[in-house]
């Protein structure tokens, strides 16, 4: 399966690089162990603050704080000391898991197994043959906080948006561990994949990795 | 098919109960006119301000104020004055369609319909051998005005953030005439459904709206 091949030399590279979320490394492993699926994007949750020039202008937005933990209140007045130009935002997102699955069987599965597990936005869709399943939580904040690097919030606002934010994150996060059994039941299912272990071999991931 | 003329016994009884959102009337019953292809729960988009009494409770969750239209500085104030208990959210968001198709190819059909419509978070699942796609935007707004009845922002804020919440839905519903214009094409493609017509007879639709 060639573009399972790339997914995986993606992955291991940018594991290497440590641009892979650390707490969701074990699970990516697992995941892409199993016979027939693989990973591509995935986040493990985050909170930050985000500057957008207008609205939608997804591209062009800048995170002026983004960390895949609860932010303090002393990183986001930090952050928004350096807010320039543009809409302010506060966001707070759950993990979000982009799985290929070889076929529908597989694909409905996963879908099942991401609804299971407390993402209630699992989807999918099918992309020229091949279905991609997206494992998604609805934990979502999106809270304006100023315009043009003024801020229209008092600190008191800041603490609790922040608190509103770490609280949704902590509850997405927390549903990880539920996430992993799953998967190992379904790695018991469906086999493990030899093409995995031979790439995890030729990166050198056993060594600074436990794998599956 | 059973399943389409239950749906559309709901929907002609839901449109002359005044239940269904005015300003999509005319695009669910074009939808509803196509071959192999339904609608179940569809919104026009919406802005308003939400009483959560825990995060995630969303059962037991009010509304203070819901429009499908851009909601006034007045009506906002209105009703957080209302407020009594758990958090306050201001929420913007997109229009969105629930829509069943016969088989996988009509649902390949839809998702690419919703996604060249501008629908970018347009998405499908699989529920016991039917096909559900779900067409969606991304102009979701959450934001936090207080809790248990204290607002937390400023009217100078409040006007901001509402500002924003309707601006995303202008936006999002700004789409809705390109995605009609799709689904027409649509319809020419994979014709009309004489059971539509026939059981819009039945309930008196075309005295009160125009058929497609």
């Amino acid at each position: 399966m060639k573009a399972k091949r790339e997914a995986l030399k993606d992955l291991f590279t940018a594991m290497r690089e440590g641009k892979v979320d650390g707490d969701i490394i074990d699970l990516l492993l697992l995941i892409n162990s199993i016979d027939g699926v693989y990973t591509t994007s995935s986040c493990s949750g985050r909170i930050g603050i985000i500057e957008e020039p207008a609205l939608g202008a997804k591209p062009l937005s800048r995170w002026l704080v983004k960390v895949h933990r609860e932010m303090g209140f002393g990183e986001a007045k930090e952050a928004l000391s350096r807010a320039r130009e543009g809409l302010i935002f506060l966001k707070s997102q759950p993990p979000i898991f982009h799985i290929v699955a070889e076929d529908v069987e597989r694909a409905k599965k996963l879908h099942e197994l991401g609804l299971a597990s407390g993402f209630k936005y699992t989807t999918f869709k099918v992309i020229s043959n091949r279905y991609l399943v997206e494992i998604n939580a609805t934990e979502y904040l999106t809270a304006p906080l100023g315009k043009d690097g003024k801020v229209l919030v008092s600190d008191d606002y800041l603490r609790f948006a922040l608190g509103i934010g770490n609280s949704m994150l902590r509850r997405s996060k927390g549903r990880l561990p539920r996430l992993r059994k799953n998967f190992e039941k379904l790695r018991e299912e469906l086999g493990e994949d030899g093409l995995f272990y031979e790439l995890a071999g030729e990166f050198g991931i056993k060594e600074r990795w436990e794998l599956p």
